[in-house]
């Protein structure tokens, strides 16, 4: 059984199936969630999950879960989401769904029976680009947000989460949160980074989520002529942002380990030449896979700028965008991946993820964790984003030992 | 004759009556070079020219000169510019000609008639904000452009400079560059910087113009991941461009003296929270008094963003927006200006223009010098702009007894 492999050619003809719909004409695609292009990639997706005669349920946030029902027990689940950004890749999330299917349909064409009822799960609105927060399906799922509360977020486009739901037919009657937990959760997910690529790892083993912390802040300071203000008298929220940009990366390097720290959106009032700015308004995007730490760079930043402040002249305004605690996954999942990779004969690197996935949520729940496949360069959310097909294939190999071994497992 | 004292009743009401003209209603006026308000403003100063009996000529840039014909020899000009940016007060350039006027008409008043001719001008679209290059009127006017190039300038607005001239009548009939050079070149103008305020001075003795350095620099780096692209993996133009910025104010600090260094404009590509950027335009606008020091500056800077290229990855493009030599005024013209303010009780300050003036272009063919008053809280180009008429008065009046001793003077 240990000799099983999957078909990457037919993993990788439903890949591009799928990304042919809402395509963007240049490799990438378009689904933005509960919209038209969303609705038919999941018709298309349930359509293959009846074809492998799973048994689909739909939720009432949308999520939808294809079980084979075999074996006994609650099912080992898989899967991620199917919408993309505007300009997304054909890889992000549809690649967790699809290879689920591929799991299923290499285990029936070998006629292998699981321990345990195997699930395929895509969940609504991960990305969070036309409904926010992003992993809201999931999110809902597990009982962290209120499901009326869900039904009535308002997209950018100003509909009604629940009246698109509604519109392309997938308000579905299946109850969220879950009545049932999965025995346990995997997730295959291309990296979206360069680590695997740029260390030679074949197999990334998530160890958890990194914790996020989103700042805005707003600098107010004086706006004067640059050539007549002698230095000594000004009040510059310019350089107030450019020395908090600067300390963000002093401030990374000195924690170390797998904190990253960026400063992605600058913004200057009046934003001329000659000008010293009345206003400066930036963001801070501080990650740590732990809580701790990033508590630590959280208040060495706050000092920081309070202290700059003070010296500079200027007035400064916090606002807190978005703030998420570190997950951690489950290290017996953790193992089994890293088993199975070393049997499989893949290199391994474990490593946290930097994005948010799914699977964070479905840790609430049950024994979760993840796999990375390489993303080429890194890229992702981009129409350029690739992942060669050897690296599919034994990602999604590794997906289908992890979950054999796992319905073999009773965790305690 | 020392005795002598313009009224400052009659230099504000005119102040004001031109300020009326391209009111934004706010306390400033707009009034971009050779528009229908330009045109009015013109209309208006050049009647005020004729009713004091002054000899009014329009040259071929529509420079406009109205002379006192008094006296023998070549005449001392006073004089600025009466356009304004978009946003513009109503003392800036403004002061310079309608202070002349008043000038005279206490003069004339007075009894008092000068060894010499005097002069009050007002040069074309000196602010640029309508046609590149700024004090374009003025710069024709000493045979720094070529009249021709100047004329076939097109504004922000597609219009061409000489048609422009045309329309609004000020085209005129006396050559340009000028055929004969003043005797000496008087500006009275709002210092548009704190430096007086700050230091409870009365009257700054202006002893040349800061030479200017514009550069615009592009950064170019790797888009990537905020969360999943660790930091030694990165190519980050936003941390470069802070890093830059950073530097420059540390530059400043230490070469000391007149030095300043603005970044005022950052743009970032795609300027988002999660993103490390692929593309920073930041300007650089340094400036200094002394050329040699001002190339230093100027070499330090670029071998900075060189190392820091080297070190971070990224590509560079330099490209100069403006470089203009600082421009020393004449000390002969200062020691008249800073005795006469002596003698009226005023305290000086000697202090360098960190704006360009339509002086600067004069002191290529005659003594020229600028006369400073005091700039609440340094806001210019604003309607805001504000000199009070205290500080108005004493301006005029150091102005009334420079011009008088200027006459009295043979330049040797």
């Amino acid at each position: 059984m240990n000799a099983l492999r999957i078909d990457s050619n037919r993993l990788i003809k439903r890949l591009k199936d799928l990304g042919k719909v809402g395509s963007t004409g240049d490799g990438g695609c378009c689904r933005l969630a509960l919209t038209e292009e969303d609705k038919a990639g999941r018709d298309l997706v349930t359509g293959w999950m009846r074809e492998l005669g799973l048994h689909v349920t739909i939720d009432a946030i949308g999520n939808t879960v294809g079980v084979w029902q075999v074996g006994s027990g609650r099912p080992v689940m898989m899967g991620s989401h199917i919408d993309t950004v505007r300009t997304g890749g054909i890889y992000d999330g549809n690649l967790g769904v699809l290879a689920g299917l591929e799991v299923i349909e290499t285990l029936q064409r070998a006629g292998v029976t699981p321990r345990r009822p195997l699930a395929v799960a895509f969940f609504t609105d991960e990305e969070g680009a036309r409904f926010a927060p992003d992993m809201l399906g999931s999110l809902v799922y597990v009982g962290g947000l209120d499901l009326a509360a869900a039904l009535d977020t308002v997209a950018i486009d100003g509909a009604r989460l629940g009246d698109e739901l509604q519109r392309i037919g997938y308000a579905g009657a299946a109850s969220c949160p879950a009545v049932e937990a999965p025995h346990a959760f995997v997730e295959l997910h291309v990296e979206q980074g360069p680590r695997l690529e740029v260390e030679g790892q074949r197999i990334g083993v998530v160890t958890g989520v990194q914790g996020i912390s989103w700042k805005e802040l707003t600098i107010l300071g004086q706006s004067n002529h640059a050539g007549t203000t002698p230095m000594a008298l000004r009040h510059d929220p310019a350089y107030a942002a450019a020395a908090i940009a600067v300390f963000l990366r002093q401030l990374a390097a000195e924690l170390g380990g797998d904190q990253v720290c960026t400063v992605g959106k600058i913004d200057l009032f009046p934003n001329l030449i000659n000008v010293v700015p009345a206003q400066a308004v930036l963001t801070l995007d501080v990650r740590n896979t732990d809580e701790q730490r990033l508590q630590q760079a959280e208040a060495r930043i706050d000092a920081f700028c309070r202290d700059l402040a003070e010296t500079e002249g200027v007035q400064l305004q916090f606002r807190t965008l978005a703030r998420f605690a570190p997950v951690v996954f489950d290290p017996r999942v953790d193992e089994v991946i890293e088993t199975v990779a070393g049997d499989l004969g893949l290199s391994t690197l474990r490593m946290p993820s930097g994005a948010g996935h799914d699977a964070q949520m479905l840790a609430r729940l049950c024994p979760a964790a993840m796999i990375f496949t390489q993303s080429h360069r890194g890229v992702s959310h981009n129409p350029a984003e690739y992942t060669d097909p050897t690296n599919l294939a034994e990602g999604c190999n590794v997906l289908l030992h992890t979950v054999l071994r796992l319905a073999d497992t009773d965790f305690v």
